[in-house]
């Protein structure tokens, strides 16, 4: 099961570009005031820093992720999230597309 | 004056991957049922085909572009929206990036 659409949310037009355009994505804020992002990674292998704690949704495709202090490589597809702590961060790799939302805290 | 953000939409989490991955969209859909999209384009020279009207509002960066059946390069950046008319195409060539919105008919 995954998340197709968020509804009633307010959504900043101008795209957060990342790595050269690798990671595109767009913030939205929701009703409550809560800011989570929306986005895409296309095919690279990148290191995430955090700030605030983060959890990564998948909503399609997939990736391979190993967190800060691990040497595990593990799956996330659609449906999956996984959760970095804050001031952390995270390797990623992609092989098609990885399209997720991002909740912060 | 550019539109910074667009309040109360329904926002598709996956992206549109167009180009391979020069041009990245999340469709949204306004209370009253219409859609439009986000996107950015990365730097890139590209043809695009319309099947409705498209009505491109530039929010961030910049592009030129190119009507079907024209010779001549026109630019445009912030604040600033061109029209293309239906089953038709256009152009783009972009240096830096070009954040858009895309209104359809």
């Amino acid at each position: 099961m995954t998340t197709e659409k968020i509804d009633g949310v307010s959504v900043a037009t101008q795209a957060s570009v990342y790595f050269d355009g690798k990671c595109i994505s767009h913030g939205i804020t929701l009703p409550d005031g809560t800011r989570k992002s929306v986005g895409v990674i296309l095919p690279a292998t990148l290191t995430f820093q955090t700030g605030a704690p983060e959890t990564m949704e998948c909503v399609a495709g997939g990736c391979e992720y190993k967190l800060a202090g691990s040497d595990t490589w593990l799956r996330s597809g659609p449906g999956d999230t996984f959760s970095i702590p804050g001031n952390s961060s995270f390797d990623i790799r992609v092989g098609e597309a990885y399209h997720y939302i991002c909740h912060f805290g």
